[in-house]
């Protein structure tokens, strides 16, 4: 693994002046490496389309919303009061604010070829924070990372960026196991994920994995809104569950409602009538097939595509989903269950028994949540990100989103991957004691020459 | 572990309604669980005297300490803002803010009875973040740890809080393996904090362990330092070796200064003359009197009061430390060890061989800092605190302070135990996207309700 130690050593020798830039410095690189993806864009969206089978609106949308990243993390690292300074004076001077981490392993997603890969969130949160990133390219877009990859090592100083290709594991494996790497950015399976969480529990010095990986994204229907408004919610269900070819992290695989034999039926129409779809990789597609199958052998199957990537629909009652724990298991792909309940205690159960999820969703009428106030009390407790009267797919880019949540769902449900909170991941707090001002960093020293916000003795 | 499950599963039964305690109730509770400490302080000193040997104005500074840390989160969550309430209207609507993870398990310290053990800095920042804690008490002080847990227990709601007793591992472990508890609070040993860590993160569902664990605390005196105040630098440094029998975690193991002989005949004089004294339990006095003979064989022991407690000091050339390997552990107890260079050259190679620190403290002359910068770059990847012309113990209870640092001083560098961002570590941010109004909590509510601090459209 002579490339994983040489890219980790040059990450280390690097993090000492790029862990010490200004904001200003570091925004400007993020803003040049957005403008130079858009710059050679059609190259890109047409490299991605052609190695993913993504539609190219999708690629378009993906490759703006990768830029939308990497701009948001620059101004939040312009404007500079993200690193939360704090000063107390007292018998003691004791200032404190985050610091870089040092060299972390981003690992690119299968189904994000932009925006959760070589310039994707985790690399613009890393970079943003101060510290070098050296990312595994997925062997599912190799092109479309050399690309990526290109713009950022075209920005970046020597050493700060670099960009490995495997087929296998073994680099991946190499990279965690690497002494001099600090952190891991992870999108992908809960086996990958798990995987790269223990390799990294079990190294001399532990590092922290943020891991995004699997969630089944449950929707609640409750009674009322079903009624006034089943087949509409239908219709959406079925636009988000294919959405993709259904290849999305937040894609809805579990649906929970009262028993309502018209709304299965509008659902089961939509399903059927779905166009089957290029599957981002064999792989995939036979995973896909895997969790159909397995599917059929335990809930009714209403409708299904036979046929790559064809969308599928069970059904199945509440007891019957409590007792095969296998039910709760992530199908990727175009594939929702839906779990017929005999009365709205039956909702509160299956919410009890679910695993951590990236979201839930609940659909309600009017004032009608507030009869369900235990199932909201369940559900926060589960999820990182609540959707009201929507659907999961879609995850905005503004700086209060949380895409993460209790794990399985993530390795770390104190972490999330999208909105500014994603550049905590890859820092830490240190404090400084009776410092000389001259060896403060700006954002500490008396004058607050940066001009940002901070909390002195306790008070912004 | 009948004792372990009934703890754990009332924990999880109080969470649902101590989670979404506000700010105003919680404060309340931590200021009550103060007052009443106060109000049988002096049964608790004198129980805590006799359990632990440690001294009477020692004990009633650390009880002291205790209720600042609790007054301190009664505070932040009385005034709310800590939750890092966020909004962004937009397409859709997204808020989210810090919420608590559920049943915390904290284990109390041998070497402070009161402000690191049951009513400590883990259980005040778990308590304040809205999770119940289940404590295990530390073996060395029971009598102490049952008072301390009387005044928790006649204040918060059943279920929030629970003492456990164990003279050996059983009930921790079963502690840290139960499903229902969601975070560790730790401070101790390395081993201790290591076994701990390896058992959560090989859960089927790993949770985070926040444990505070060793360090040699290392204090660089720079050469125009050593000339102009070298004796002065000699009485501070003995005097913090040998506070409170150097049963600190702050305590400063390893001093690095070009070579001397008046700053070590000084300090060596000063060893030689401190009193014995009784060590918290006959464990710890057996492993410092073994860790005193280990580094008698490998590095030259200049004075040594031998008898239990006894101070001690070993000097060695930078390379022969450098070859053991075994030099950087922890001797706990009033004994350190000063590594003498031939040049300023020599202590940028012992820094770079450090491992994580929580403190490194660095004794410059006026304008002596900036001819060594190299030194203050490295020494800030090392440790969660630096301490300028002073010395590493005394942990002050602000907001800034960091009591944390890199592997193995922690678990996790990300985190410290002591401060307000200590809270942080019992939380994860939870979004609510296009939520009514009756549905989010009052920190998210559109008109403010509790008038905290919150990021709106990316502003404050």
């Amino acid at each position: 693994m002579n490339d994983v130690d040489r890219a980790a050593r040059a990450a280390t020798g690097a993090f000492a002046t790029f862990g010490r830039l200004n904001g200003r410095r570091k925004g400007e690189m993020l803003r040049s490496i957005a403008a130079r993806l858009e710059a050679n864009g059609d190259a890109i969206v047409q490299c991605a389309r052609s190695e993913t089978a993504l539609g190219l609106p999708r690629l378009q949308g993906e490759l703006a919303r990768t830029c939308n990243q990497l701009r948001m993390f620059a101004a939040l690292v312009e404007e500079g009061s993200w690193v939360g300074a704090r000063i107390d004076h007292g018998n003691v001077d004791v200032r404190s604010m985050l610091r870089p981490l040092g060299p972390v392993a981003v690992f690119g997603a299968s189904n994000f070829p932009l925006a959760f890969s070589v310039a994707g969130g985790d690399t613009a949160s890393a970079l943003a924070a101060g510290c070098p990133v050296i990312v595994k390219a997925h062997p599912a877009h190799p092109r479309t990372s050399a690309l990526a990859g290109e713009a950022i090592a075209a920005v970046v100083p020597e050493g700060v960026f670099a960009l490995l290709f495997d087929d296998g594991y073994e680099t991946g494996m190499a990279l965690v196991k690497h002494p001099l790497i600090k952190a891991v950015g992870f999108t992908g399976s809960l086996r990958g994920g798990r995987a790269l969480m223990d390799i990294a529990a079990s190294r001399p010095e532990p590092i922290p994995v943020f891991a995004e990986m699997g969630s089944i994204n449950p929707v609640f229907i409750l009674p009322r809104a079903l009624r006034e408004r089943g087949a509409e919610i239908a219709a959406g269900l079925h636009a988000s569950v294919t959405l993709g070819v259904g290849q999305f992290c937040t894609n809805p695989g579990l649906v929970l409602t009262t028993r309502d034999e018209n709304f299965v039926r509008e659902l089961e129409t939509r399903i059927a009538a779905t166009p089957a779809a290029t599957m981002l990789t064999p792989a995939i597609r036979d995973a896909y097939r895997a969790g159909v199958d397995s599917f059929t052998s335990m809930a009714r199957r209403r409708a299904f595509v036979d046929a790559e990537g064809g969308a599928a629909l069970f059904t199945i009652d509440a007891d019957s989903f409590l007792a095969h724990r296998e039910l709760r298991d992530e199908v990727f792909g175009p594939s929702t269950l839906v779990v017929e309940c005999d009365s709205p205690a039956g909702l509160i159960d299956v919410a009890r028994a679910l695993e951590g999820q990236l979201t839930v969703t609940i659909h309600a009428a009017e004032g009608e949540i507030d009869e369900h106030r235990d199932l909201l009390e369940i559900v926060e407790t589960k999820a990182g990100r609540i959707v009201f009267n929507g659907y999961p797919t879609g995850v905005e880019v503004v700086p209060a989103m949380v895409h993460g949540g209790p794990y399985p769902a993530t390795s770390d449900g104190r972490s999330t991957s999208v909105g500014t909170r994603a550049i905590e991941r890859f820092t830490r707090p240190v404090a400084w004691q009776n410092a000389p001002e001259t060896v403060l960093p700006d954002e500490l020293k008396e004058s607050n020459p940066l001009g940002i916000r901070r909390m002195v003795d306790g008070r912004i």
